[in-house]
């Protein structure tokens, strides 16, 4: 989940999200008691986090003190933008939701963010992502070797966290990391492998197992650990882990959706952003896979970007994303998220059956796929 | 430690290795010793080392595989040529030379050949190298991408093998390596920077600091969890991580002298191969750093290479190494490598008193900074 801006939902999916609340346990309200969620592990977690960097040693310490928004590119402080802390929140809601005391869990809430953090700063440099938390990413201005190498450390330094916890679910929790960071990588293997394809070679199963690698297992795998440091069975945690996983893939179809038909005014981005780089996102692919004649016709607008191709031209990004939605990709991502959230709002309910201990996983569930943030 | 070649040393060294090896316990005889521990630690940890990266997922198992040498690069299965284990080596002989039983650390064996294989991925993609145990590397074979990704589920990996390892030492193992990891990267982190540098601006101290980061820590690690799977002490787990980094510097600078004055018939590679590409390896920065007219003549001759410069002339190469010496930068490299290497020898026996259950890890520090391998 490389993006952070995201705009409200469109009308449809407000109706679809208002739906899928009201057949889950609890509706949550609009979004204050996730922002306050957040706001609470960002604040939790934050000592925990900057305490394990400031352990690394000073090359790569300040390599990652600039991507966590601590330092300014020159060593000198700053405010700090260092994300939303979804999965640290995750893992504190899943602690709460399960009885646990989420005050024994900031180590493995960090070493979550961690691992997320080190999959961005190598993921930017091999997308060559010039900006990341509105500033340039770090492989821009120290380099790629310090990112890579930064990133590589942050990994050691998230499994360090884990492996000095003297919590008993710490052990369980490091092979679930690692064993998230494989499918993390296999995922952006094939969303890289995918950009080089032709769009009409790609099947939508296959982007919708890379979307889950790349966006769903962190989330799943952060809602299982807190599960886990709650001392949750081993059933509870399974449904934990599928519960991120469904809203971590209704997050990935809202965030296409967004960058096809978002609002700039809204979402900070130009309109049909990802349809100008011909990304190979749910809704295109959808369409292409649709068997109507507009899937032929979007098929042959839509080729592999080469670098030296011209910018778009006026009104060329809108034609395309009247096709997409003329042959059903808008809708099926509508669909699909609204099918994907109640999946999880179901799996929610069997990791915690009373409707008032789901309520912090609902509503940072609801945020991520709803919100405009 | 990214050299997988190196000849006998230099007749010189050879007598004071003769001399360090008579100071010390026992002297291996003529590295047949070695070369069976060697071979039985491959025998013990290749099963181990296959099975965990079969469990890596599709497109980061072929890459892998390709890297340890089990596949070509169209996935047929190929002979094997993994390197030549002398990190897994260590580990099992520092666990028998504490009384321990070997058997017990197969898998912190191969997590720590898989860490050190991680490293060698990711560096291959930032120094450019295209060949690696007389393959072509494997980002010049799957792309830069998929080979940072591999590299990273291989740390993984690593990690989960010592998070499930029931073992009592695994935890501690784990924070090890995980220390061990954020030094190896900070040591490359110093060195892309260093080549960057002009040779006057780089201290002897600096190099120094950062052989021992890029070479001597993982073998210290894997010495000292060797130990820890003995159930060893404190002190004797530290005395032989300090006997791994001292017998990694001690190779580092025979490395280094082999790659300035070593003979292309027995090393395979060019003579003079280090000042062709300007390395600042530690003989030319001690030559620099000598106060002797030459070290002068060598500032004005060692330039920082830039991509477009002309390959050497007849001679140029021939006439620095002999500036080097004559500034001193060979003596002085083979005097510190002797010292090192009584320094090791000095450690060891403070980790293991009796000189016969020593004899297993000095033939091992012996074979890898005097042999022809």
């Amino acid at each position: 989940m490389t993006r952070t801006k995201q705009s409200s939902v469109p009308h449809q999916q407000e109706a679809q999200g208002a739906g899928i609340a009201a057949a889950g346990a609890v509706a949550a309200s609009d979004g204050q008691e996730a922002a306050a969620i957040l706001a609470q592990a960002r604040t939790q977690v934050d000592p925990e986090l900057r305490r394990a960097i400031e352990t690394l040693p000073g090359s790569l310490r300040r390599v990652a003190l600039y991507h966590f928004g601590w330092e300014h590119a020159d060593g000198t402080p700053a405010a700090g933008h260092a994300g939303k802390a979804i999965r640290p929140a995750l893992v504190l809601a899943a602690v709460r939701a399960l009885g646990g005391t989420p005050e024994l869990a900031l180590r493995a809430a960090a070493a979550v963010e961690l691992v997320h953090n080190f999959t961005l700063l190598h993921d930017d440099v091999m997308d060559r992502d010039t900006t990341r938390r509105h500033r340039p990413t770090a492989w821009t201005v120290f380099g790629e070797a310090d990112a890579i190498l930064a990133g590589d450390a942050i990994q050691a330094l998230a499994q360090r966290l884990l492996a000095e916890d003297p919590h008993p679910a710490a052990r369980e929790a490091a092979v679930r990391i690692a064993a998230c960071v494989m499918e993390l990588c296999e995922g952006q293997v094939t969303d890289v492998a995918m950009e080089r394809r032709r769009p009409d070679e790609v099947t939508l199963d296959e982007c919708l197992v890379m979307a889950e690698a790349k966006t769903g297992a962190l989330l799943g795998c952060a809602c299982a650990i807190g599960g886990l440091y709650a001392g949750a069975g081993e059933e509870e945690v399974a449904a934990l882990d599928r519960f991120g996983r469904e809203a971590g893939l209704a997050f990935q179809l809202i965030d296409d959706i967004i960058g096809i038909w978002g609002d700039p005014a809204r979402t900070g981005k130009a309109a049909g952003a990802d349809l100008a780089v011909r990304k190979k996102s749910l809704p295109v692919v959808a369409a292409l896979a649709s068997g109507t004649p507009e899937a032929a016709e979007l098929a042959a607008l839509y080729g592999v970007l080469e670098p030296d191709d011209a910018p778009p031209e006026e009104g060329e990004l809108e034609a395309m994303a009247l096709v997409v939605e003329r042959a059903g990709g808008r809708d099926w991502a509508q669909l699909h998220a609204a099918d994907r959230m109640s999946r999880a709002v179901h799996q929610l309910s069997r990791a915690v059956p009373e409707p008032e201990a789901a309520d912090g996983l609902l509503s940072l569930s609801e945020f991520v796929t709803r919100r405009s943030h």
